[in-house]
């Protein structure tokens, strides 16, 4: 049985927090909805947008009448928020957040507030956009949300986080925060560096104009500039929290560009056209699964 | 002043070979459009899709009253496609392709072919689907063509070959064939190369399924499926060809990548922030070239 939501507070007011907050108001009109944001330029910009019932100027404010909390800032900032909206705290209110990476997350939120359920969340879906305008209601609709309490997490917290982010379009697993760490390492982040790293390495060669790899980039380049245009503090922060999975996940990865490297200088082209058949089923499988646009190109206009 | 083009033969019906016979077909109706492809199943699809005037079984009969012959098959394959249609051209054919790497097709063709104007093309365009059912006629608008002439190719055969693909609505640059293979080692190769690996590496990981993988995408990953589903065959021509430029890019994105790896383990946030900035700014312009959709998440349905 689900402890009853009858008011959220979202602390942090960006793409995910602004889409969470968006989605609450549009799908479940009966709960409340109070915003916070450390910035006071993005709390009058969400004033303006008017996805909140309420933007507060302090966080303990935000968080006053709130059954459950969801901290929406980068994962280095969480326990200062977690501090920030401590004085605040209904005793009964449950603390959850949106984070990337979880297991430290969620032993941060444990320490900080001791005395909470904490029930660590992360909704596998976002842009390249950041701030309060980006964020839009259906974001999460047939994304994964994936869950990561502690062994003794109490049941009916799960049960409210659970319901709540179903009501918002997702699906949800529950998952052991250090496989979590050791997926999304796999899916988001290793893809991440990879794609700050070509973006970085193809701005600044000598050979090849900034210009040109500009106007040539519809050849693939433009693909991994997407993921390259994130948000730079968040992704910071995503990297230190889980610096032990993405380092083994790249040493994976370095060891198979090199098998590919070689078999490039060695003119292997069978062993390349193995590789590339074998790839290819993927994409099918996700598409598939409902994970991504079937149309050519991702949709892009043509 | 450009050679009059009446009369244009695609040699390979794939993505690109259709899609040129359909944007000639649509925009062009006053010039006839004979297509051949060395694969019976394809000239049979291509006969069911009408893109062409004609489908001819054989090259030579394909190309016997072509004015300009567009190879498009594997840039593997050129040479032997010169040899199987020079028996069928008129004297004064010019021979193009759409090869993504240019300087062997280049030397490949004008030795096959000595006596007729060879001028190279590589339109900038694609999607990662394949085959003849996968071409469209709006595919080349407002991408870029390059063309690779060599110095003394004939002004008259090098504007013909602009004219056309203008008319296609591309938009062209002529360069120096050595330079197109570095500009798109950076631009295309590389990039396919690195979500080739990537793709590979995360499927064989023994910490994490093939089924969390898939289901986890969203959070980056699946944009990296889209190029890596891209046709076998081809890309390993490409890398077998253009080996030289995309190892020396390939050495440089190991660099960067090595120099981001090291900050990650000491933790130097600095260093990723400010990376991570640099990169942003370059969306940004790719936007701003009219080089990808502004939406965000390249448009996709959410």
């Amino acid at each position: 049985m689900a402890r009853d939501i009858g008011h959220v507070a979202v602390v942090g007011l960006g793409l995910i927090g602004s889409s969470v907050a968006r989605a609450v108001k549009e799908r479940l009109p009966h709960i409340a909805v109070t915003g916070h944001d450390a910035s006071e330029t993005v709390r009058a910009e969400a004033r303006a947008l008017g996805f909140c019932d309420r933007i507060a100027d302090e966080a303990a404010d935000a968080v006053a009448a709130a059954d459950l909390v969801i901290l929406a800032v980068p994962v280095g900032r969480m326990t200062d928020a977690a501090r920030a909206i401590a004085p605040g705290l209904k005793g009964d209110a449950i603390i959850s957040d949106v984070g990337s990476s979880k297991a430290g997350v969620g032993e941060a939120l444990r320490a900080a507030l001791p005395d909470h359920a904490v029930i660590p969340a992360h909704p596998v879906a976002g842009t390249e956009n950041s701030g309060p305008a980006a964020g839009f209601a259906s974001l999460f609709d047939g994304r994964w949300c994936i869950v990561t309490p502690a062994a003794d997490a109490p049941a009916d917290a799960v049960a409210a986080v659970t319901d709540l982010w179903q009501m918002l379009g997702a699906k949800v697993e529950t998952m052991d925060a250090a496989h979590h760490d050791m997926v999304l390492a796999v899916t988001s982040h290793l893809p991440h560096l990879i794609a700050y790293t070509i973006v970085g390495t193809a701005s600044e060669l000598e050979e090849v104009t900034e210009s040109e790899v500009i106007k040539y980039s519809a050849g693939g380049f433009r693909d991994f500039t997407r993921i390259a245009a994130s948000d730079p503090v968040m992704w910071r922060d995503v990297f230190l929290a889980n610096k032990d999975a993405v380092l083994a996940t790249l040493q994976r990865f370095n060891e198979d560009l090199t098998v590919l490297q070689q078999a490039i200088r060695r003119g292997d082209g069978a062993k390349l056209e193995d590789w590339f058949t074998r790839t290819r089923a993927i994409r099918r499988s996700i598409i598939a699964e409902g994970q991504d646009d079937p149309a050519p190109d991702f949709g892009r206009r043509h």
